[in-house]
């Protein structure tokens, strides 16, 4: 296994885009994250805060409530074409060159690819509760509220597009809980499995 | 942390126990494996291979089937016995000095024990079935159904002693896919981690 590409999943508030970008800065790779956005943005017309929402996060915490949200009369969605432009859009950067992915099901989209490392950074809630206070800021619902309805919308979006549970075991090559090691050590770690 | 303790809970057949081996021997530290049986043999007179079946491994892989298997009037069970006795020799091991402790719950027996790394190992179907077929032999039951069995016991097992999901991301601090990234890998990670 020559790994790559490192597609990083991530529980909100976790870290794990923090951890993909220091891994890229390490390994000398481009990181992408907010790009993939962008690149979809550009193709599709749509806003990138649009994308950004409805490309990882399905409208109700239930992939079935999801699966009938928001279609036309032909049972299509905007989510949909998301969807199918991300799913290229990251295809295509695996086949450029080495480089990390962080979210956006690039797990699943990549399954197949032999020279892909999937990763899952998680944390538990006190330590994630903290973070996304500190990068988000306060807000009338409690933090832990905030992150169960992240978490639930996340893997109804991913349950629905890829028949998987999110967050399964798996489905991941390796899984590192952020709380217990440390944004650095997670790096590190996976810095170290890229480079041997 | 120090992770002065490592717990390694692991999928059958998927090299846990020899990671453990190899890890311990890498850091200069015990492995207690079969160790914890012959102990719990030695206090209970029971013999080493009921233990090692009844102390890991439900008679069902139903969790609520196996709550009402082999009680007596009192609804008692030696499963219950073997479980009591593996807690406490677990707790005495961990409080002896730095030690690598595969399986046995011993994750969840040390979840409040900060200086306590939970590993899970783990490794896709095709490599277990692989494996088990050349350690245990060839029997007249497919690798895949024997591997199935076992998780189905070892988990139900695991939940009603626990009340908590075996192999659920939740319960470890890194999870590891031996089929990804080989034994002698999955040690260095956790060895270097340990150092840290």
């Amino acid at each position: 296994m020559n790994n790559k590409i490192i597609a990083i999943s991530r529980e909100f508030g976790s870290g794990g885009r923090t951890v993909g970008k220091l891994l890229a800065e390490k390994l000398g790779i481009p990181c992408y994250d907010h790009d993939i956005i962008q690149k979809i943005a550009e193709e599709s017309g749509l806003c990138e805060e649009f994308i950004a929402e409805r490309g990882e996060y399905a409208t109700h915490g239930n992939w079935f409530a999801n699966a009938f949200a928001d279609r036309d009369y032909y049972g299509h969605s905007l989510q949909d074409d998301i969807w199918f432009a991300q799913r290229k859009i990251i295809k295509e950067l695996a086949e450029k060159g080495p480089c990390v992915i962080v979210g956006r099901c690039a797990d699943y989209i990549l399954k197949d690819n032999p020279e892909c490392l999937k990763v899952f950074i998680r944390a538990d809630i006190p330590c994630r509760a903290k973070r996304i206070v500190e990068q988000y800021g306060e807000s009338d619902i409690a933090p832990e509220r905030r992150l169960r309805d992240k978490d639930k919308r996340r893997g109804a979006f991913y349950q629905f597009y890829t028949d998987r549970k999110w967050g399964d075991i798996k489905n991941y090559d390796i899984v590192l809980s952020m709380s217990a090691l440390g944004i650095e050590k997670c790096a590190e770690i996976l810095a170290d499995i890229y480079n041997k």
